[in-house]
């Protein structure tokens, strides 16, 4: 039987939206947000798209009606009574009520600002202003929609069967690392692949596949919207965009290389236990563990987000050393550029000198590398970052120069403030 | 939406019915039944299964009950009104009314007969008697329900998400094999894999696969019911019962050395075109070609069931040239334990010397190897054989002694009558 009205029903939709929901976002975006609702709520930021592989011409591949209408219905997106009451009844991290009611009224009645968008040079120029905390929740929907668009573009040339294949052949290759991963006796990962997911229906079968082929060991995702329809962890804590715009508020020299501890200072009144978790490598990760200061120590443990990973790890184990700490009360969460070899190697390297975990990203819900001709479903490197904070520049260093953003004479003054030499190059991949 | 109406409707049905029409089957058995009919429409057979594979103890992995109700549901079906229509109206093999009034009213108002089932050393014994036009038509559906009850069997013991990545993989599989073959430029290819199919939905999946990958290099499948719903030729001639059971009923041994040329001949009268194609192995294809009435080198084609493909191929190319016929003018259709491998051998090494032309089995509708542990899953040989005529045993021989059948004293007879020495022995995979 053809059930006539979904039929219709599904044909009076204009367009297919790929973001149906404030909270289809990472976790830690949300609370973020609060953090800056609580703290910083008046700063004046700027968000921008940056693409970073340059080859992906975007403007050429996605229609600008489509993004359009895709980013409006955004724009038309309320917090529902069911997003909300999960938001504030259930446990997140053990705790009951993670967002106050405050911060959660406001959330209710947020639509998101208004978004710039123009063509230049065969990429979109994508950019978000106004309020920190509002423009902030752009982020991950804007990176969703545009790679889903792109997807779109492509799969749009494919057959019936082509497509079911396509899928197939993807499904088969996550299954394949989820039975390698099934392997590791302690193994504890998280997906972290919202914003650079194939799609959302994509993101959703890998959570879904990972929770049966993984299990326990699967601990979550930081994707809100999924975790709250498959009932898993909703998972992430604090991202290099608090350190970013805290500097580039600070008025001198002095405050500039006190910022990112600033930030962790008001994370840690906000916050205890797994979501204390230190994220060093904004301005170098050497610099900024050397010049720490003691109560820092205490933390629960530390994300590896750029430079090589297990080097990353040797010197937060080095640190915590010396600092008196026991590393293997510690937590390292590997975060950046994850496929099932690394996890594998990572694992067996740092397992038992510390507690490991890994939260697997655009490899996880978007390698469809290899499965149609030229690549061209293959992930990229597109991220949304603060490019300003009431008006002045932010930067980034992280451990590769190959992340690094910022105008270069800022680039300098923050090497010289932050201690930071020489820095291997890596490839960026996702 | 949930179609509700759709859910309660599906929970009425007692089975999940393997075979749901008397058209689903091969093409052939329906040409062949109406040519016994006309021809010897009294013979008393019997049929019987045989598993040839006896590691797979099929009666320790399928429940009786189930089987008994999925062939109870099968003497349910009677002939529809469209397949009836699709039968008398559509063109076969550039032919309108191939079956003929009398055949049809017949066939409308046909119940498949009796059978009788029951277990013996772990293995099923299911026969089936009376007359020949009634009996037969169990072959294809008796050897469809037993395969599909084994990997109902099987895929019983899976998640949701391994089914899925196993359907993903398969799928994959398949799909590989269509892309070998889509370079080969004049491939002519036919799906003939409805009696060992994994299931009734995966050999439909197949054919669309094909359909969709091949274009016009796939000519049609051997099933009836799928040929009739995604609008593609229906294929198939004719197969050994014929000879056999002509063979059984011969009162001499010089009606016996004739009775395989007398299948033939009643052939011709009914069909000519590329139905005209000679099926020479079932008592050795080297004897039953040297002994061939003139008549027989007119015959469009020939088609390799047996022994080592390439040489029956050779042998055939030997005869049509003895006999002053052009093989390049000639068909010959490979249809024994195929796979991608052996069709791009078999076409790069006859084509241009002979028309090439491939039936595709098991190894297209069942590929299964590989795919869930202990290989339970993979095909394996079963067969449903005619083997007693009025009371007397068939013998089939073949070119290939492992595939042979009969009492002991029989075959030793018909060697002696038909030629046949020495013959090679080829593992029989599917």
């Amino acid at each position: 039987m053809v059930d006539i009205a979904t039929r219709v029903h599904n044909h009076k939709w204009k367009i297919d939206p790929i973001v149906r929901s404030l909270i289809d976002t990472d976790f830690y975006k949300l609370l973020m947000c609060q953090s800056v609702f609580h703290n910083k709520p008046d700063t004046q930021v700027s968000f921008s798209l940056i693409n970073r592989t340059k080859t992906i011409r975007l403007a050429e591949l996605i229609d600008e009606g489509e993004l359009r209408e895709q980013l409006d219905h955004i724009r038309t997106l309320r917090l529902s009574r069911g997003e909300s009451t999960w938001l504030r009844g259930n446990t997140f991290y053990g705790k009951r009520q993670m967002f106050s009611p405050d911060f959660m009224q406001w959330f209710e009645n947020l639509q998101l600002p208004p978004y710039h968008l123009e063509k230049r040079d065969g990429q979109y120029e994508l950019t978000f202003e106004g309020n920190w905390p509002e423009v902030m929740l752009w982020e991950i929907p804007a990176l969703a929609v545009l790679m889903e668009l792109r997807s779109r573009a492509v799969l749009q040339q494919m057959g019936k069967f082509e497509l079911q294949v396509l899928y197939a052949r993807a499904m088969t290759k996550l299954w394949e690392k989820v039975e390698r991963l099934r392997g590791i006796d302690t193994l504890r990962i998280a997906d972290f692949g919202t914003r650079r997911r194939h799609s959302f229906l994509w993101q959703d079968w890998c959570v879904q596949a990972m929770l049966e082929g993984l299990g326990d060991k699967f601990v979550g995702t930081s994707n809100c919207l999924i975790a709250m329809r498959r009932e898993v962890e909703a998972i992430g804590t604090n991202a290099h965009e608090l350190p970013m715009v805290y500097s580039a508020l600070a008025e001198t020299d002095a405050e500039l290389a006190q910022a990112p501890y600033q930030v962790l200072a008001d994370w840690q009144r906000e916050h205890e236990g797994n979501l204390r978790i230190i994220l060093p490598d904004t301005y170098g990760t050497e610099g900024f563990l050397r010049n720490a200061p003691d109560w820092l120590t205490g933390w629960t443990g530390i994300r590896i987000d750029s430079g090589d990973p297990a080097e990353g790890a040797e010197t937060a184990i080095r640190w915590w050393k010396e600092r008196g700490e026991d590393p293997r009360e510690k937590l390292v969460i590997f975060s950046d550029g994850l496929d099932a070899d690394k996890i594998v190697d990572l694992h067996s390297r740092f397992a038992g000198r510390v507690k490991v975990s890994f939260g697997w990203g655009t490899l996880m819900t978007n390698d469809f590398r290899g499965l149609v001709t030229d690549d061209a479903l293959a992930p990229f490197s597109l991220v949304c970052k603060a490019v300003s904070a009431n008006g002045r520049p932010t930067v980034k260093l992280s451990d590769n120069p190959n992340k690094a953003m910022g105008p270069a004479d800022e680039i300098t003054r923050y090497k010289r403030v932050f201690g930071v030499g020489e820095q291997e190059r890596l490839e960026v991949v996702v």
